[in-house]
C-alpha cells in the first residue's frame, strides 16, 4: 500500500467508524429505540455527525488528499477510493460545521415527527420541519453550484448525488417515454379491473405466521442470518455496517399478506447487494452499492421480475398455502399470480403494482423539482400533490397518510432520491433479459436454486462496490449501456399476457 | 451556568455521545448483531473507544480543568461533575491511547471468543483471551497505584473502581462474617433438601408464554416502555443510553421458567434505578447509578427481598397460573412460595438461591483477588475455580460451561465487580428494613402498588445520579450507614421461618 495512502486510510477508518455508530442509531430509532428516547439521543446524534464531519474535513485529510494528486503508484482501489473521497471531502467542505450539525439533528429529529403527523394524518404538524429541511437543501447545493459550477439547475444536484451523471434533461425524457408507453397498459387494466378476483388477499393473515413465512422466504433467498438481520419497521428498509452486517426490515400488515412478502423481498435484494460486496472492499469509501439506482435495480429484479413470476411462485406457493390453510384454501397458483401482478392504479406508493409504480415516481419526481428549483409554500406542495395524484392516476388523497406524509424520504433529507426508484426498476428489466441469455434462469427459480442467480449477480455487479459506476458495470456485463426500452418492453408483453385472455 | 463549567460540558457532551454510541454497539451484539459481524465491527469499536479517550484526555480539557480548581462559584452539579471527570481523567491519562484502543478491542471481541467457548464447554480456547485481558487490567491498575499510590494492592485499585472506599480489608471481613451466619444455614436446608418438592418448576413452560408472562410483569413492576425496551440475551443485563433510553434484557429457558422471571426482575431493578435518574443530571457523568453495589441493592432488592415474598406473588400468582394453566394446575401459592425459596448448593450463580449466592461470590473474589494480586497460570485459576466450588458448596463442576466460563465479567474486563453483588445484596436487605418503617409494604404489595415502592426509591436514592456516594445515600435516607447485619439477620429470620415446619 503506497504509504500516503495508508495514512489516508487511517483517517477514514475513523470516518467510517463514526459513520457506523450513526447507521447503528438509525437501524435501533426505526427498529427498537423507545419513543421518549428521541430528544436526548438527538442531541448525541447530532455531536457524533459533528465528530464524523470533523474527522473528514480538517486539514491533515487536506494535505493528504493533495499529496496523493501526485502519487503515481496508486492501485486501482486506492485510485477509486481517492475519487469518492474527493468528491465527498470538496462538497462537505463547502456547508459550515455548525450548518451540518443543525441539519443532522433536524433529519435525527424529523422522522418521528413525520411519523407522528402521519399518525394523526396531519401534514399541518410535519409541514415546519419539511420546510426546513428543504431550506437546508437548498442552501447545501446552492454550495455545492457556486463553488463548483456544472449543473444547471438546484434538482441536476441532487439527482447526481444518488446516480452520478443524470440530468433533468434526461429524466424529462425518460419519464416522457415511459408515460407514452405506461397510459395505454394502464388504460386497459382499468377497463379489465373487475375481471381479477383478489378477495383473498385481505382476508386475515396472522402476524406470526406472516412472520415466520418471511423468515423462511429471507432464508429462501439466500439471506444469510449469519451475516445479517431481519427485524420490523414501520417503513421498510435496508442498512449495513459492513458486508457482514447487514439488516433489513419489513412491516407486517394482517389483512394484507402480500404487503410483508414483497417488501421483504424487494429488501433482500439490496441485502444481498451489500453481502455481496467484496471483503477487500468493505469498511472504506467505496465498500457500498456504487449508485441508489443500481440498488434499486437489484431489490426490484428481486421483488418484481423474479418475486412475480410463476417459475418462482411454483415452488413456493404450496408452502404459502401451507402456512395459511384456511385462508388460501380455495385459492390456485394460477389465481394467486393474477393477484400479485394485479394492476391498479391506487394512492400508495409503495402498495402500488408494476405497471402504475412508476407514475409515483413521477409525481414524486415533478414535485421535488419543482420545490427545489422555485419557491414554494409547504400548503402549495401539498396541493401539487393532490393534483398530479388526480391527474397521473385519476384518484385523490382522501387524508394526508395516504397522501403527501406516505414516504419516509423527504423527512431524512433524500430529496432527488425517488428517481432512483424508476431508474432501477428500468435496469431491473434490463438485467431481467440478460440473465435470460447467460442462464437457464426460470429452471432456477422452479429448482428453488437462488443462489445460482446471486452468483452471478456477486461475481458481475455486487463485489465491485462503488469502484465501478452503474455504467460500467452495465456495459461489463450487458455489452450495453442504461436502456429503458428493456423495461418498456418487459411491461408490454407482461401486461399484454396476463391481460389478454380476462 | 459558570462559563468555564459550560466550557467544559460542550467537551463532555461530545465524551457522553461517543461512550453513547459504544453502549449502544455493545447493547447490538449482545442482543441482535449478526455472528459474523463482529471481526469488522469490533475495529469500528477499538477506533471509536480511541475517538472517545481523546475526546477525554486532550489539552484543553486538561486546561479547563485545571481552571475550574480556581473557580469559586460553582453550584453543587458542577462540583460534582467536575469530582467525577478529574477522578475519570487521572485515572485514563495515565494509560496510554495505543494500550487503550488495544484493550478496547481486545474486550469488544473477548465476548464472542468466550461465547463460543462457553458454547463448547471448553476453557482452552478462551484462556489465552482472558490471559491478555488481566494482563491489561493488571498493567492499568499499576498505572494508577504507581502515579498516585494509596491502595494496598492491585485488587484494592480495582475494588475501588467498582465500590469507592471499599477495601480488601472490609470486605474479607464482610465475608467472613457472612460465611459464619450462612453456613448453619446452609447445613440445614441441605438437610431438609428432600422435604421441599419442585418438580413443577422444570416442566415445559413454552417460549412464548414465558415471554409474554415476563413483559406483563415488567409492566406490573413499573417498568415504562415508553422509556425502555427489553430483549433477549445469553446472559441478562441492563444497559442505558439515557434516562429515556434504559434497556434490559431476560433469557428464557423452557424448562426452568422461574430462570427468566427472576432475571427480567432483577434486571427491572436495575432498569427503575436509571429512569429514576433526574432530568438534569442524566446525559452526564453523574447521570448514572452511583455505584455497582448501589445498583445491585436495586435488583436485589426487587429480585429477591420483594420478589420472593408471599405478599408480592399474592397478586400475581394467579396471573402465572392462568398463563400456565396446565402446568401450574396442581401446584397452590405456598408450594410455589417454598419453591422460588428453595435453597440447595448449586454450580450456576445466576440460578443461585439467595442464601448460597453469596458463596458463590466469595469463589470469585478469593480467585479475582488471587490472580490480580499474584502471577498464575490459567490452569491454575481454573483448578481454584473447581477446589473453591467443592469447598464452599460441597459440589464441583462436570464441565467449564457450568464452572469457570459461566460468567461474561471477566470476558469484558469487568474484575472486581463481583463482590459488588454481595455488597448490593447486604444492601439491599438494608434498604427493606427501612422501607418497612416508613410505609405499608406489604399491604402495597399485595394490592399491586409498586409504583408507591419505587416513587419512594426514586426519591431517596434513584434521582441523585452520582451526586451522592452510596454510604451518603444511606446515612440520609435511613440514618445509618452500610451495616450487613440487616442481610445475616433477613437471612436467618426467612430461612428458618420457611424451613421450620418442614
Amino acid at each position: 500500500m503506497n504509504p500516503v495512502f495508508k495514512q489516508l486510510k487511517q483517517e477514514l477508518d475513523r470516518v467510517q467508524s463514526l459513520f457506523m455508530a450513526l447507521t447503528l442509531f438509525d437501524w435501533d430509532s426505526a427498529t427498537q429505540a423507545p419513543k421518549e428516547s428521541i430528544g436526548l439521543t438527538s442531541k448525541a446524534i447530532g455531536i457524533l455527525s459533528n465528530e464524523y464531519y470533523n474527522a473528514l474535513i480538517n486539514d491533515k485529510v487536506k494535505r493528504l488528499l493533495v499529496q496523493l494528486e501526485g502519487e503515481t503508484d496508486l492501485d486501482d482501489y486506492e485510485k477509486a477510493v481517492l475519487k469518492e473521497v474527493k468528491k465527498d471531502y470538496e462538497e462537505m467542505e463547502l456547508i459550515p460545521a455548525d450548518e451540518y450539525q443543525q441539519y443532522s439533528e433536524l433529519v435525527s429529529n424529523s422522522k418521528s415527527i413525520w411519523e407522528k403527523a402521519k399518525k394523526n394524518h396531519d401534514f399541518e404538524q410535519f409541514a415546519p420541519t419539511l420546510e426546513e429541511v428543504i431550506g437546508f437543501k437548498k442552501k447545501f447545493a446552492d454550495y455545492t453550484i457556486k463553488a463548483k459550477g456544472g449543473f444547471s439547475s438546484r434538482y441536476d444536484k441532487l439527482l447526481n448525488d444518488y446516480e452520478e451523471g443524470f440530468t433533468t434533461k434526461q429524466l424529462d425524457e425518460f419519464f416522457s417515454r415511459l408515460k407514452e408507453a405506461i397510459v395505454p397498459l394502464v388504460q386497459m387494466v382499468v377497463e379489465k379491473k373487475d375481471k381479477i378476483q383478489k378477495e383473498y388477499a385481505t382476508r386475515l393473515y396472522p402476524i406470526k405466521e406472516q412472520e415466520e413465512f418471511n423468515i423462511f422466504l429471507t432464508n429462501y433467498l439466500g439471506f444469510d442470518f449469519n451475516r445479517g438481520v431481519l427485524a420490523q419497521s414501520a417503513h421498510p428498509f435496508t442498512t449495513n455496517l459492513h458486508n457482514k452486517d447487514v439488516r433489513i426490515t419489513t412491516a407486517y400488515i394482517e389483512d394484507l399478506m402480500e404487503s410483508a412478502i414483497f417488501s421483504t423481498i424487494h429488501e433482500i435484494g439490496h441485502g444481498l447487494y451489500e453481502m455481496g460486496v467484496d471483503d477487500t472492499l468493505t469498511f472504506s469509501p467505496v465498500g457500498g452499492g456504487t449508485s441508489m439506482g443500481m440498488h434499486e435495480s437489484q431489490s426490484r429484479l428481486f421483488e418484481n421480475n423474479i418475486g412475480r413470476s410463476r417459475a418462482f411462485w411454483e415452488p413456493l406457493f404450496p408452502v404459502l398455502k401451507e402456512k395459511f390453510k384456511e385462508q388460501l384454501e380455495d385459492v390456485s397458483l394460477d389465481t394467486f399470480l393474477i393477484g400479485i401482478n394485479k394492476a391498479e392504479p391506487s394512492l400508495i406508493r409503495i402498495e402500488a403494482d408494476e405497471l402504475t409504480y412508476s407514475l409515483h415516481i413521477m409525481v414524486r419526481y415533478e414535485i421535488e423539482k419543482q420545490f427545489m428549483n422555485e419557491d414554494m409554500t409547504m400548503d402549495q406542495i401539498k396541493e401539487l400533490w393532490n393534483q398530479k395524484y388526480e391527474e397521473y392516476l385519476g384518484i385523490c388523497p382522501t387524508n394526508d397518510a395516504e397522501g403527501i406524509l406516505q414516504d419516509v424520504h423527504w423527512s431524512q433529507g433524500s430529496i432527488g432520491y425517488f428517481p432512483s426508484y424508476a431508474i432501477g426498476t428500468a435496469v431491473a428489466a434490463q438485467i431481467y433479459a440478460h440473465l435470460q441469455t447467460v442462464m437457464p434462469l426460470e429452471q432456477y427459480l422452479r429448482e428453488g436454486k437462488l443462489e445460482e442467480i446471486t452468483k452471478y449477480l456477486h461475481e458481475h455487479i455486487h463485489r465491485f462496490g462503488k469502484t465501478k459506476n452503474m455504467q460500467e458495470i452495465l456495459k461489463d456485463m450487458t455489452g450495453e449501456q442504461f436502456n429503458p426500452e428493456y423495461y418498456i418492453k418487459y411491461l408490454q408483453e407482461k401486461y399484454t399476457k396476463l391481460y389478454e385472455n380476462l
